[in-house]
């Protein structure tokens, strides 16, 4: 039995610092990094690519809404050919700063409001989906477990990562609470522990409801920011490992 | 005796067009595409990646300073370690769009400011030298005639091709005369067209001051918008074709 | 019976130009200037003031969605408090210019996406009512004829001016079919000639779907780009001028 | 004898935090708030306009170059005529958050390289004062001691205040040794509370070279982010006071 454990990294952007990035990086197997369009820029890129590869960690693009202001998490109304090309624009950034340092993209995870888009429209899937196959069909796709993210990233041919949370709660369909309601996450750090291992070890998750579900857990998201971050990944890690589960990147 | 053709593409943003992308494109062998910073975005770069494909001229990469109100034009005091950032992130994003096309970026050209900074500021020239050379050694630079942007991109083991305007006027050292001045461009065609076939068959300019200048003439800048444009470069290519001027792509 | 003529003006960022502004304003009575966020910047904004007060027309803030690549066009999902805070925002640089010519706002209309989403949804609306009403409870708010947009603005206690198209198409409900559909415009111009003198004389308007509806005419919203727009805004002049209404400012 | 402390605030940006504000903000008798071009956004305005309102200290405008990313430390070059009208934006948008919070814009300082560029270059100056007096001619301009800043605003009829700081070293000529030196701040709480001591009660300051230079001291500049920079502050309060030195607002 394996597991991933992925972070978004690389969010900070000119003069503004973010998120606690070599801190985190130790504790973690792949990183999902922005691409500039709702955080990041070329040189907090450069940086964490440069970050990514010392920790020998995977490496993944994390496309986002234009939308820096609102962190990429503001659903945008844009068209599923638009949707495409900003996918293609953000990965081909990454791409630029992979081939100077000698390394590769690994996996693709869209970011916030673009992945709960996905999860809830095929055609904005399939629009993200279809521009990662036709920029590197070997990209391993990161997707929010049980949605249409995973059914049109396989229907594209690409291979798929099912992704849970490890402090979000679940809606009965299997779609996460939105960040908007009171408890979109989970606080408590043993109720989050048992949600993990039951993830990975049952395929299930308990929702918000109080309804079980089957899910598919290839990788759990992890944070690097806010309070006890990094103690959560920690015992996350204890936990795992000494449930006899490998923790290793996709 | 053989010369290139170039012109800036893909200018367009948004809602908001520019240029006569399609109006030119049968008259020039090689194209510098907007790569999002002063002009251009993701829909923009696609289609005109397209464009240029179904046309069958040389694809460059057109990076600039990220300015879009001031279209790349005014000069910023930034680092040279970022300016070799945002010449990799460029370069990455409209290869994205080369990638999906099944098509490869051929040279690079920096665009406004930029190329005036690399022109005169030899850091800046080779920070932006050494990023299209990381990116990709096989890339010709195209820079300035007579200036830093040759010397450094050569220095760091770049094919170049220098560049000469048919319709801007040179100060003495060979540098470009600024924007901001009243006579930086030549709007007598006969004037353009004379200063352009002295470039081509003697390698020399007649500077604003009267001096004659040496230059190195391998590709002509020419321009998609503006009155009478389109004309212009026609009568270019007629009177280069008339002189026994092969006209072809870098 | 009298009438306003509304056109969006302003709309020019950077290099970029857009639209007929010195074209379209002697034919116009009431000019909605775009504040820098989906479109406009602030040279083009202290120019388009210069232009509104030169011609005497009804000078108004036409405030948008912080997206100038979608040009203020794209649903965003942003909380009311948030469009409270852009709203002002808006007005409040707009004012700057109007401050040194010593002129002064006359209304105000929100644009694109932020008009649609006031008109569909009551929190939006009171937000960008009550941000007008808080900056100057004197403004007349611009919004769509039988929408929320208008209630809500009435509810705060706002004048009103009830907008009305001449060449875009309805729903049953009232509300304007979306750009996304191929039949939301009205090319013909007879067609919107009858559209324009049965809403401002009879207060009607037929749907899409041929269905008669009630609406309220204070102001008609005429466009200064595109094909034809000139010729069809003086035939509109034409024709409401010989049925004997005075265009006048709100 | 009395000295103003001012201190830059709002300069958060969507979901980036910076800087301490509510801990520094008692500490302080004049705030200059950032206007969205350098920093801050309309959300992060409102919010510290009420703030500021709350602690009744001296409420400024702090406009800057349009470069988030740089958070307008990079020189660019603007003309004249467009500072003018990005410092009237600037101004006008916060004022529309004054209006709504009941409360008056009282100073105004220039940011970072603005504040750099109109110290050195009399046509910035003029222009940056000109916007601020044609907007509203009561206001009070703060600009480094010595510099063009104070004689360009005294010249347009704007009474001045001249800004000294506690932690920059001077260069002999009067303005800031760069922020790109290795020398450029001071790190030695006693040498910095001697600096501002001289400066306050002899109207001298050591410049970087041990020569002695005459300055005006209106107000102090200091910082609430950083390490220490609390701490700092509330000993430069202390040291004052202990002078007999009134701390009060412009």
């Amino acid at each position: 039995m394996q597991i991933d454990l992925n972070c978004d990294l690389g969010e900070a952007f000119g003069n503004y610092s973010f998120g606690g990035d070599k801190d985190i990086i130790p504790l973690i197997t792949s990183a999902n990094i922005a691409c500039g369009f709702h955080a990041g820029d070329e040189n907090v890129m450069n940086e964490t690519i440069q970050l990514a590869k010392e920790n020998n960690i995977g490496i993944g693009a994390h496309p986002g809404l234009p939308d820096l202001q609102g962190f990429g998490r503001r659903t945008m109304d844009i068209a599923p050919k638009e949707i495409y090309n900003l996918v293609i624009y953000q990965l081909g950034a990454l791409n630029g700063f992979c081939k100077v340092h000698g390394v590769k993209i690994n996996h693709v995870k869209p970011h916030g409001a673009l992945y709960q888009m996905g999860a809830r429209d095929s055609k904005i899937a399939h629009a993200i989906a279809q521009a990662v196959y036709d920029f590197d069909s070997e990209l391993v796709f990161v997707g929010l477990s049980n949605t249409l993210l995973i059914t049109e990233a396989e229907a594209v041919g690409l291979k798929v990562a099912s992704e849970v949370f490890a402090d979000r709660r679940y809606e009965d369909d299997g779609q996460l609470v939105s960040r908007k309601e009171p408890d979109a996450t989970i606080s408590n750090t043993d109720e989050a522990l048992q949600q993990v291992l039951k993830m990975v070890t049952e395929n299930k998750v308990i929702s918000k409801n109080g309804k079980e579900i089957d899910l598919k857990a290839d990788t759990i998201c992890v944070h690097g920011d806010g309070e006890h971050a990094l103690e959560f990944v920690t015992q996350i890690r204890k936990k795992l490992t000494k449930e006899g589960i490998d923790i290793q990147s996709l």
